[in-house]
C-alpha cells in the first residue's frame, strides 16, 4: 500500500537553515504572483475562545509538484503540563497522483519561514546603503528575523534590540539574544561583524534605524510617524489578526506599502486600521510582483517602504517541499508502511 | 519532540472488522445527535473537474477525546499507472492537548463505515420479521453493505443481487460477490445460511424484498413507487452529491424518511430532488435520534422506511478512534519520532 516519510522536528531544524527558508518563501511569493500556487479556504475552530483553538491551512504549489495541509493547534494551558502550547503538523501529497508523501513536524518551520519573510521585505525594499537594523520586540521570532535580515543585508553594521512594553528587558535579554542570532547565522554558514546593543528609548532608536523589524502582539501603534526618518524600511510581522496593529496609520498613508497577500493585509494585517480609517486606499502591491521585477519596490532614497507580512499557506507548503526534497536526498526521516 | 503512530491500510483492515465499524458509526450518529461531536467546514478543490479533486473533512468527537481530519484525493487517471485512484489519509490529535497521535491509511475505512451505515439503517428501521435482502448495485461497496446487513439482521434467509444498468452482470458477478460477503462475515466471526441469487428483473426483485440497499451512481430513479410493497425498508447510499438520485421521489413522499444529517440530505442526498419538487418538506428525523430512543423509527408493519446516508465526517473520526485504540492496545503500526 505504499509508504510515507515521517520527518521529526529535530530533522526539520537540521534540513531547513535560514537561507533555504528564504528561498522557500521567495518561491511562495512568486508562485502566488504567477497564479501557479493556490490556497483553499482556511478551517478555524475555537475549542475554548482565548484558551484553545486550531486552524487547517491547505493549498497547492505547482513549482514543487505538491499539495497539502498544515494543522496547527494551540492549547494555552499545555505548558502547565510541560507540553508545548503549539503543535504544527503538515501532510504533503504528490500533485500529479494524490499519493501521500510525507508527514512532518512543522513546529520549527513557522519561526524560520516568518523570519525569512521579514528579511525578504528588507532585501527587496531597504536602501542598498542601509547600515543600522532595529528589532522591535524580544519574542521568540525576533532572533530569526534579525539573523535572516543579516543574511539578506550582510553590510549591516549595527543591530539594536528594543522592547516597547518593558524597555529595561531588552538589555537583560541582549546577550542571550545575540548568541541566538549568531547561532542561526552559524547554522546558515555565515557570520556577522555588526555591533549588537539594546536601547530603552524607542523614539530615538527608530530615528536612527535604516531597517526596522516589528514582531509584537501590539494592538496600539508602537511607532509614530514623526519618529521615522525618510528612507527607512519597515517589515511588520505582528499584525496578522483582526485588531492587531504596530504602526501609526499615518506612516502607511505616506509610504510605499507592500504585502504578502493584498486582500489579507487589508482585512487582518497592519493595513487594516489605516484602510478602515480611509488613510490607505490600497497597497502599492504584493511582494511577489516586486520579486518578479514587475513592480518597482523603492523608487527613491527618501521613500519610506513597508512590508506587511500576514503569513500565507504557500510559505508553509513551499517550506515543506524544500524539507521533503532534502530529506529524500539525505535519507532523513522514517519511511514507514502506509 | 514526541512520537506519532503510523497505521497502514493492511493494519486498518485487521483492526477494524465490520462489527466495530458498526459500533463506530452508531457512536458517530449518537454524538451528532447529542451535540458532543461537531464537524468543521469541508474544504473541496477540483484540480481538473471530473478527473482529479480532493476534500478535507475535519471535526471533533468528545466521546473519543479526539479531533482530526481526513484528506481524500481522487485522481481518475491513476489506474493507468497502476496506482489507486483514491487515497484517504487521516491525522488524529488529542482533544485535551492538541498533541498529534496518529496518521492512518483511511482508504479501507470508507467501504467499511459506509457498509456499516447502510446496515444500521436496516437494524433500526426494517421490520423485525424481514427475511429477504435485495442489493441494488454490484460495485465495490455492495459486499460490505450486504455483509453488514447480514450481521445486523441475522435472520435474513435470502440475498438477491441486481445490476440495474447491466442486468446480466449480476449473475456473472454472483459467485465472487457471495465469496466476498462470506469472507467479510468470517472476518467478523460470523456466518450466514441465507441463499444467494442474482436477478435480472429489478421490478420483480424489489417487489419481493423486505430490505433494499442501493449503492449506484444513478442520476435517474431506479426504483419506482409502484414496485415497493408496504413494510419495506430501503437504505440509500448512492446519492451523496448534487443531482444524484436512486428513488422515485414519490417513494419519499409516502415514507418515514431518516437521514444521517438532515440538512445535508436535503441539499445533496437522496432527498434533494423530492424536496426541490415539493414532495418532501422535511425528513422524519435523523438516525441519531432513533438510536437514542428519542424518535420512533418504524411505527407500523405497513410503513415504508428510508434511510438516506450521505456520509458525515464523524463516521470517519469515530472509525479512526476505534482503530487507534486497538492499534495502541495491540502494538500495531509504526511509532516514530515526530
Amino acid at each position: 500500500m505504499g509508504t510515507i516519510r515521517v520527518i521529526s522536528g529535530a530533522a526539520v531544524q537540521k534540513l531547513f537553515p535560514l537561507p533555504l527558508a528564504m528561498e522557500a518563501v521567495e518561491t511562495a511569493y512568486l508562485q502566488k504572483h504567477t497564479g501557479q500556487g493556490g490556497v483553499w479556504p482556511m478551517v478555524f475552530h475555537e475549542f475554548d475562545p482565548g484558551h484553545a483553538d486550531l486552524d487547517i491551512k491547505s493549498g497547492h504549489l505547482e513549482a514543487e509538484g505538491i499539495f497539502g495541509l498544515k494543522l496547527v493547534s494551540w492549547f494555552g494551558a499545555n505548558p502547565e503540563q510541560k507540553l508545548p502550547a503549539l503543535y504544527g503538523t503538515s501532510l504533503i501529497c504528490d500533485l500529479a497522483t494524490g499519493t501521500p508523501k510525507a508527514v512532518l513536524n512543522a513546529g520549527p518551520v513557522t519561526d524560520l519561514r516568518t523570519g525569512a519573510a521579514g528579511a525578504i521585505g528588507a532585501k527587496y525594499l531597504a536602501r542598498p546603503d542601509s547600515r543600522s537594523l532595529l528589532m522591535v520586540g524580544c519574542g521568540a521570532l525576533s532572533a530569526y528575523l534579525a539573523a535572516a535580515t543579516l543574511l539578506a543585508l550582510p553590510h549591516l553594521q549595527q543591530v539594536t534590540l528594543v522592547n516597547p512594553r518593558h524597555p529595561a528587558k531588552a538589555a537583560q535579554k541582549l546577550a542571550a539574544w545575540e548568541e541566538k542570532v549568531k547561532a542561526l547565522l552559524h547554522d546558515a554558514g555565515a557570520h556577522t561583524t555588526a555591533a549588537f546593543s539594546a536601547a530603552e528609548d524607542v523614539e530615538q532608536a527608530v530615528g536612527e534605524a535604516d531597517v526596522i523589524l516589528t514582531a509584537t502582539p501590539a494592538r496600539q501603534p508602537l511607532l509614530r510617524r514623526e519618529w521615522v526618518r525618510p528612507g527607512t524600511h519597515i517589515s511588520c510581522m505582528g499584525a496578522d489578526m483582526d485588531g492587531k496593529q504596530e504602526l501609526d496609520p499615518r506612516i502607511l498613508a505616506h509610504a510605499r506599502v507592500f504585502g504578502d497577500d493584498a486582500g489579507q493585509c487589508l482585512r487582518v494585517g497592519e493595513c487594516q486600521l489605516a484602510h478602515a480609517a480611509g488613510l490607505l486606499e490600497a497597497l502599492t502591491g504584493e511582494m511577489g510582483a516586486v520579486i518578479a521585477g514587475e513592480l518597482p519596490g523603492r523608487i527613491s532614497d527618501e521613500d519610506i517602504t513597508v512590508f506587511d507580512s500576514t503569513g500565507i499557506a504557500l510559505q508553509d507548503l513551499s517550506s515543506a517541499a524544500v524539507i521533503l526534497r532534502r530529506a529524500e536526498a539525505q535519507g532523513e526521516g522514517h519511511v514507514v508502511e502506509l
